[in-house]
């Protein structure tokens, strides 16, 4: 088990130092886990001059897995469009082929007071956002800024081919297979052709999972639904942007992103691992923030790259066993909590696993 | 004054013959208005074969103001494309040039149990999303969905110039003049080159105001920030696309969409006048839907398009007293409250009136 593991700025490196631990308990329990570090974002940009440097992409190539902390902060803003760290982010996951973006948005009910929308709303939330993550407007060509006529024009490329979309389409429906068999395919079906494509491909697919209720919703609705009534739905598959859109609004539902992993993964279930939260570089370096995500992030490798349905679980309940006790970090903190640091909950969930 | 009235599918007739009803109060008491009747959408490709035939073009086109129903139905969802119910929406849209969208997001303070979020959250909001309307990858080319290398590819152009984006900033910080003096530009600069230049370009335009505050904000940060911490915005300002999502999911953090209404203006304050919800062809022909947000676009209509401040106040002020006497219809009762019809809630605006 090759695992690469890039921390990243912000509060990258003290949250993944944390996740790390824990990968040091399941390999002096057993597991043959093999950790190797390397540089992304403005880090790597310091160092390199680029946001995802060679080294790092022959790294990260050769692992089974990656574990990614985040990237950016304010001292990077200045640096040319190429060079932000968030293109290291987009060249990881397209290098990758990376297109499989899973998103849970889960509602820990030691935490439910911590959303800002009414407890019967999100009560027991759980819903799982599928977004493709290596086509779409992110990528498509042409794109620029050009002077024509005298003005300038900013333009994008929207695009998507079949095959793209079927793949994804398949992740999708096998997760809703594995939860309450329920997936809403959302798109723009009445105003973009690209996602007219979109539905009649995940249409065609819906024919090999006659166990999946599909259903299709438009991106405006998807965005009021989410407020409405979040626990309608169980798994959605969406594109680049509209994923990028939504399943922000969605963690939201939860008051407690500080909480939320991610895992990205391609067709052989190679993956990126990552909290969903970003780069926090105002508390950076304090020992605030949160490790939790990124140490669920661990539970999602070992679940879909590796396979240990086991090992996620021991993870996830040790931290829900920290949750039970009171322990919170600052940004999940209520009445009648204790508040500990990033290393201290670190030492919790240690303790718990 | 003359008013084209499109009532459109669904509910649209009953709501807007309750606004009708308002207009007729209004020339009663002296304004000099002038009332024709149109066809769009369903029921004009019903009649004619065309979802925004050109009688109908040239009657709005004369009129100062134009006043919507809504669109839409399942008996039109068999229709090609180029015929649905909507294409007549996004074609008056652009044939009159109604590049500006504005939509307010207002919590009546008597609905405000309403809402899917809490109380203090949502306490007193009071949003206003300026939207672009004729622009964006509604309206870019190419588009289509086409065979390419034995597969089927789905594309369409996101595209703005800088004087589309100049006129809609233009309309977005004088609004927020008459507000908070609070400017949120939303984009996705850090992806998309084409909302690079919408921030460069809203960054220019913001040295004519220097008593707006400007701020800027990504697209996915957005759609958290409104669930998250609404009440944090003033105006809000971004293209076709992030604004329709983003407008239904503000819309829906007041919990009541049948009392949210729009403009859409052009350059010289021509305007449609619309209630953001649809046309709800479940509830069609049973009395029972919400004329509110049909009412309160006459009051912006009054407002935007004929500065007439006064007849604005005192549409809205009847409202208001409404729903003090703890009138509601269907979908905005609560309990100790009173539910009327469509009709009876026209009446009770009109005795008020
Ligand atoms: C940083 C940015 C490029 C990225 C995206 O838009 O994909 C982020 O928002 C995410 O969702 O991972
Ligand atoms: C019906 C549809 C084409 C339209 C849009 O996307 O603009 C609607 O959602 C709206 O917001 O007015």
């Amino acid at each position: 088990m090759k695992i690469a593991v890039l921390a990243g700025d912000g509060i990258g490196p003290e949250i993944i130092a944390q996740a790390v631990r824990v990968l040091d308990v399941l390999k002096k329990d057993g597991l043959d886990i093999e950790i190797e570090h390397g540089l992304i974002g403005g880090c790597a940009v310091d160092v390199s001059g680029e946001p995802y440097p060679d080294a790092t992409h022959q790294l990260a190539a050769q692992a089974d897995a990656i574990l990614l902390g985040a990237v950016g902060g304010p001292k990077y803003d200045v640096l040319p469009r190429a060079l932000r760290p968030e293109r290291g982010l987009l060249a990881i996951r397209k290098a990758l082929g990376l297109f499989a973006n899973l998103r849970p948005a889960i509602l820990y009910s030691e935490l439910s007071e911590a959303s800002s929308l009414k407890a019967e709303v999100v009560a027991g939330l759980d819903i799982l956002i599928v977004r493709e993550l290596t086509g779409d407007i992110y990528f498509g060509d042409p794109r620029g800024i050009e002077t024509r006529d005298g003005q300038r024009v900013g333009f994008n490329t929207m695009i998507y081919n079949e095959s793209e979309i079927q793949r994804i389409a398949h992740v999708a429906f096998q997760a809703a297979q594995k939860r309450n068999h329920k997936l809403t395919s959302v798109d723009k079906m009445n105003v973009l052709e690209c996602t007219q494509l979109w539905r009649n491909v995940v249409e065609e697919v819906s024919k090999e999972y006659p166990d999946v209720t599909l259903s299709h919703m438009l991106v405006d609705n998807a965005a009021m639904q989410l407020v409405r009534d979040p626990k309608q739905f169980d798994v959605i598959v969406t594109g680049n942007m509209f994923g990028d859109i939504l399943s922000d609004e969605a963690s939201m539902l939860t008051g407690s992103i500080g909480m939320l992993p991610s895992a990205s993964l391609d067709s052989n279930n190679k993956g990126l691992y990552e909290p969903i939260h970003g780069s926090a570089p105002d508390i950076a370096g304090q020992n605030i923030a949160n490790p939790l995500a990124t140490i669920l992030s661990i539970a999602m490798m070992m679940r879909y790259t590796f396979n240990l349905e086991q090992a996620a679980q021991r993870i996830e309940n040790a931290v829900r066993k920290v949750l039970a006790q009171g322990l919170r970090t600052r940004d999940i903190v209520s009445q009648g909590t204790h508040i500990l640091g990033t290393r201290e909950m670190g030492d919790a969930v240690l303790s718990n696993l």
